[in-house]
């Protein structure tokens, strides 16, 4: 089947640019110093590949995507990089023989750790991102509290989210310093073998960490695109023109924002070439081409490239695998909702 | 089962709300003079709610909500208020016995009509939103050819969906009438019985129509409820804490950008009282309260309301519905994707 086959909109994934993200990240960061983030993509055939290249241990954002990918025999070492208090779901999977870590960073989450059976925590240190993660002067004490409660404490994460997406290289790379100095004196502090944080955006930056959290260098996005990275946009959704209006000067196609992950604003348009996105509705994106190209038909066909990719596969049931413009393998989105 | 039971994030829908929403829309919209808009909720439980309050005639955006109400035995008369190019998905549904009416717009969309075996047709007309429609002045012609092509052509449609919005009445009002001006003279033009068009922003300034197509009335959002309309907020999603940074003076709450539709922006949180919103993360949302307010504790329930309706339930595989603080019902979530 050819791409320009698939019903619209169709989410698609480049195989060649795929494979190569998924090689220039192995190269720098090999078998389990990378830890790929399951919320990147949600399928277990996609993590399947990155399990064959030696990339065992995952994380997660959801109970769901750590029970999906037990289930589908991918749960060698899970950490559930998240803070949850209905941790009797991760202890099914504990008791179903998968490794599970989970994130805590207060007395509450410890012992919801306790009480659902899960034996293996991270401690989680707020290193500047306003988010989850213990003040860093309460680390120590948490590793300890949750060693007497009698969790196994394999160490401390600590995402820089505030800085991953910055444009300049040298303002990203001090902050990077800084974030780590803190997550380093935290693990100074609690002691174990991990040092988990990172992500795409400072995957070449941050030497701080013994295992990298990183998910969209994979499918990539115009956001992280814009940090000139080695990574090739991988993901995009076809669809098609179903509505010209020339004397207004703007066509419409059948990808709006349901099929888009809206909260890093509109998507661009790969193809046609030079074209202006407007804006989206629910079902339908607006855009115009340039008074000197090529008028656009109802029946072509237009590639959209989204913002955020983590929100745009949420929406998708499946990604259809392209090499050379042919269908040649489909992943299911098999780990979306809770 | 109590809400607060759920798992979290948890789509519930206030029933009160809704059967308050649904009696008064019905009172100025009987029966088939509304068409309610599957859109807005993506469910066959909650269409059937509808049916049985005597709207049986419904619009649809995709072709899998128009399988998907067909199947579910709701095709007495279903429009597809949207061009789509392949018709034959339709067609198996006339075949199947469900009345099947599509809007078109062009030259091609009349032909795809034909070859998918989709006899009934409105004519789709730009009233002033830059999307789909025809030129008002191409609308005559189009519906000549159409039935030249051997369609039934039941008449016109046009979204004035650059005017439901706006948040001064008179300014709505006087936008309201210039666009069905428009679509009067293209129905005269056209001919037909129906002239279709209107949303829940302008239920009660459009008085041009012969039915109605609004669904957000129902579940409501944020953006709608700034208009001050007798619709009450229906839909929220309910949250837990999960993280608590006293130092900071923030907290995170499990419902992320996942859980919501963000094209119109953040959320915001009805409980607990008098908390502000900071940013939503894929799984996260970071909010404060007010230093006078009751501290927010690990484990507390949080009820975000989201800015817009429709791409949030299309998030979610289904709604609780809730009265009195106890789930009374589920209502799948069955129309998703395309």
């Amino acid at each position: 089947m050819l791409e320009t086959d698939l019903p619209t909109p169709a989410l698609v994934v480049d195989l060649d640019a795929f494979d190569h993200n998924r090689s220039v990240m192995s190269e720098a960061w090999p078998g389990t110093r990378l830890r790929p983030h399951v919320k990147a993509f949600k399928s277990t055939a996609l993590a399947r590949r990155l399990a064959e290249a030696g990339h065992v241990a995952f994380c997660c954002a959801t109970i769901r995507e750590m029970e999906g990918m037990a289930a589908a025999g991918l749960g060698e070492d899970l950490l559930l990089a998240n803070e949850v208090l209905d941790t009797h779901r991760l202890g099914a999977l504990v008791e179903a023989g998968a490794r599970i870590t989970v994130a805590v960073d207060s007395d509450e989450t410890i012992a919801a750790a306790v009480a659902g059976g899960v034996g293996e925590v991270l401690i989680d240190v707020c290193v500047g991102l306003p988010r989850c993660g213990c003040p860093p002067q309460e680390a120590g004490r948490l590793g300890d509290q949750a060693r007497t409660a009698g969790l196994a404490v394999r160490g401390v994460m600590g995402y820089e989210g505030h800085v991953v997406g910055l444009e300049d290289r040298d303002d990203r790379e001090a902050k990077v310093a800084i974030s780590m100095e803190i997550l380093t004196k935290a693990h100074g502090d609690v002691g174990g073998e991990i040092v988990s944080g990172g992500g795409t955006g400072t995957w070449d930056s941050n030497r701080w960490i013994t295992e990298l959290q990183a998910g969209s260098y994979l499918l990539m996005d115009t956001a992280y695109a814009a940090l000139g990275m080695p990574f090739r946009p991988a993901l995009s959704v076809l669809g098609t023109v179903i509505s010209v209006n020339r004397p207004g000067g703007w066509a419409v196609a059948d990808v709006g924002l349901k099929a888009l992950g809206m909260d890093h604003g509109n998507p661009s348009l790969a193809e046609p070439q030079g074209a202006k996105v407007w804006f989206c509705s629910d079902e339908h994106l607006t855009f115009s081409v340039a008074r000197e190209a090529t008028p656009v038909q109802v029946g072509d066909g237009v590639r959209v490239v989204p913002a955020h990719v983590d929100p745009t596969v949420a929406y998708h049931e499946r990604m259809s695998v392209v090499q050379g413009g042919k269908v040649v393998d489909t992943w299911p989105v098999d780990l979306r909702n809770w």
